[in-house]
């Protein structure tokens, strides 16, 4: 029986015209992070299974993780997202490297989610950490860098905005205000994040059903929608100005304006992230569209992530960017260039023609592809012109190089614009020196 | 417990310093792949095993593959080579595409093989192949990229050689000479195929194993240490001019001494191949250092793969060339050149200062990558100069910008040159004219 041609369900093949696509995204990401001193580094797409199952969060471990055994009995996963192996590389050699690191890696990664629009079971992911800065000034270049990718793609202001937090201003509301144990705002912490899926009162209705009281639970609706200036009626103000979270937001405020980037940033204590190592500033960007106003991507700080590892705390902050939410992103904004394969040249073959000037051809390619130029040569010999030149047309190449018997012998060769058809006749040994 | 900070056994982490030269490497292939006109695509890493299962070969599927069942019980396997997920890809799509069709990936494998020195469970492929064309034309262009893949890279042919054979020849020899049943063939070949790894009596006895008798088994060791000029003497004449595959083998030989590139190629009958789905020319690039003269990589027709889709046969032709032992070969070969990470500038911050000039830098930066520099800025207040420079010296920084107390006053900036240690002072405004 035959097989399906089909990829796995969720995954994606990339023809030709969506890898353009790819290249185009990842060329973007790249160059932005070289332009800010960042390094390229990268880990395999299988890891040991522990690494995840430390600090990952239950969701994605439990349920959407892609694990195997192998022969040797070691289980192993197909990694569903880029810090904590990110995180082991520092730690192996977190003697030898010199802070700050500013890393960055561009990575596939898997989870078994219902695939649906935008959203699929397998997805790229660039990853920028920088590590060894515990102060702000760290978090603020990592945001410089994100605003500088959207602009590079042709983003403003109006069409996508950062909202930030801290885990330790959460922990000033749970812990400290609501008086929580670890366990239970473990717990309500995960609500929250999920608070934007649902309506008020089932968030309520959900944080009773963790053992809050109606004080408490409206107390964690107030605080999700206040804004910086309004923290303190709902955390006690003494609390607050013992607490490091929000001290650190007082002071990244304060530095974001100063440079002239806080109209794409605002605090946002709604901003909560899933992941369990989360452990300082949270932040997540928005695309602005009124219609379509989700979070496509965030990063936070994991100062202790490398504890797994066994080593003491390395300062660490950074983001990840998701390619399918980011191209659905452009797509709505209409920011994606119209992008082409970039073949310069066909090298045609006259019809009928016995293989006796292939060699003309193929220096005429050698010598073409010597220029930098990309060149395609047809290589069957009896094919019509027409058909060759109908071939070129819908690999959208731009010019074509024709040699007939009169050309042979004269030692000449045609170039043919194939988009405005004009030809040009030129010397075989001359044309080359003035090729463009 | 601490989890171990190793990657997975056989599997490697690339720190900034080894992704420069896997980039290099990637970029090398690209371009040549580019500048032929081979358009680039990819696949997912994890497919549905029974593309594989079905023609890749018994030893990868039954030892060497990772394979998993996920939560809806559909069997996946991550990919141990690119050609099966290509074809998959070509037959989903076979009445759109024009042939001829060229294309390019560079993609991830794993099998789970001994790690041993230059050999790991994971590892990079080039996947290059041509479909459309069943001529040898086709495997001739093939031979070009190969060969210009290597040049790019330093090499010449006292350093690798492309040896040839084909299939149908083999099929000549076994099946038509010998009149082994398609069954003991497959068993026989696959032996052939192990021939270099051991003596020539452990190679007879083996064959004998296989139920050959002697003079059967001399045969065969003949017809792979034969010539094409010789070939008469193993197989009768009579069956040779009515094999596809011998008369194929004289006409590339014929049109790549026209090309001039037959010195990189030789016909070599102990060229064999392991894949089930090879089903004409076969062909091995080997390093020809006469003190490790190894197969490196090798490629094939596969003209009939396509069938396990359901798809009638198409033509099809390529290589897969593997990271690893390529990496090898640059390096006994001293071709791997110096590659450093290419940072420009360090924005470095007076030591002592306050951040009141902190926009002053940003300014300096957010312009020099205008020009397209790649900067690193200094971003904690209060390091010594020292300690700035040196780190700048470790990431062979090339110059460092210095903004101290009077310059900030003068409107001026100092760049400082850190190989030759001059330095020049600049006016604010009018140097970012001549930024070189």
């Amino acid at each position: 029986m035959a097989i399906s041609t089909q990829p796995y369900k969720g995954a994606r093949d990339f023809y030709p015209e969506d890898m353009l696509i790819r290249n185009y995204m990842t060329n973007v990401m790249r160059e932005v992070c070289l332009s800010y001193g960042y390094e390229e580094y990268d880990f395999p797409i299988m890891e040991p299974f522990e690494i995840f199952a430390a600090k990952t969060g239950e969701e994605i471990v439990n349920e959407q993780l892609y694990s195997l055994i192998d022969r040797g009995n070691r289980k192993l996963a197909i990694r569903p997202e880029l810090t904590p192996g990110t995180v082991r590389m520092i730690a192996q050699k977190v003697k030898e490297l010199t802070t700050p690191i500013r890393w960055f890696m561009i990575g596939n990664n898997w989870r078994a989610e219902k695939p649906q629009k935008g959203r699929g079971r397998e997805f790229y992911q660039l990853e920028v950490n920088m590590f060894g800065v515990e102060t702000f000034e760290a978090d603020t270049e990592i945001f410089s860098v994100i605003i500088d990718i959207m602009k590079k793609f042709g983003a403003d202001d109006t069409m996508f905005g950062l909202s930030f937090s801290d885990r330790r201003l959460i922990n000033a509301l749970l812990l400290d205000t609501l008086k929580l144990s670890e366990e239970e705002s473990v717990k309500v912490r995960r609500m929250m994040d999920k608070r934007a899926k649902m309506p008020k009162e089932v968030f309520l209705d959900n944080l009773k059903e963790l053992g809050l009281d109606s004080t408490q639970a409206t107390k964690i609706e107030d605080f999700m929608n206040t804004t910086l200036e309004n923290l303190g009626t709902v955390i006690p103000q003494e609390i607050l100005d013992k607490n490091k979270g929000y001290l650190n937001i007082k002071g990244l405020v304060e530095l974001l304006k100063s440079r002239d980037i806080y109209k794409y940033c605002k605090f946002d204590p709604s901003i909560i992230r899933g992941f369990d190592y989360s452990d300082g500033l949270v932040y997540e960007v928005f695309d602005r569209n009124p219609d379509n106003n989700r979070s496509m991507f965030g990063g936070e700080r994991f100062d202790k992530l490398i504890e797994i590892f066994g080593e003491k705390d390395m300062p660490a902050t950074g983001f990840a960017m998701g390619d399918w939410t980011l191209l659905e992103f452009l797509k709505s904004w209409k920011l994606l260039p119209e992008l082409s394969l970039n073949i310069d040249y066909i090298v045609t073959r006259f019809p009928g023609r016995d293989s006796k000037y292939d060699k003309v051809l193929q220096n005429v390619a050698t010598t073409l592809r010597g220029f930098n130029k990309n060149v395609v040569m047809w290589i069957t010999d009896g094919d019509k012109m027409d058909k060759q030149l109908k071939n070129a047309d819908k690999k959208d190449i731009r010019k074509a190089i024709l040699i007939g018997e009169q050309e042979l012998k004269d030692g000449k060769i045609i170039i043919k614009d194939l988009k405005t058809r004009e030809q040009e006749v030129k010397s075989l040994e001359k044309c080359f020196s003035e090729i463009e």
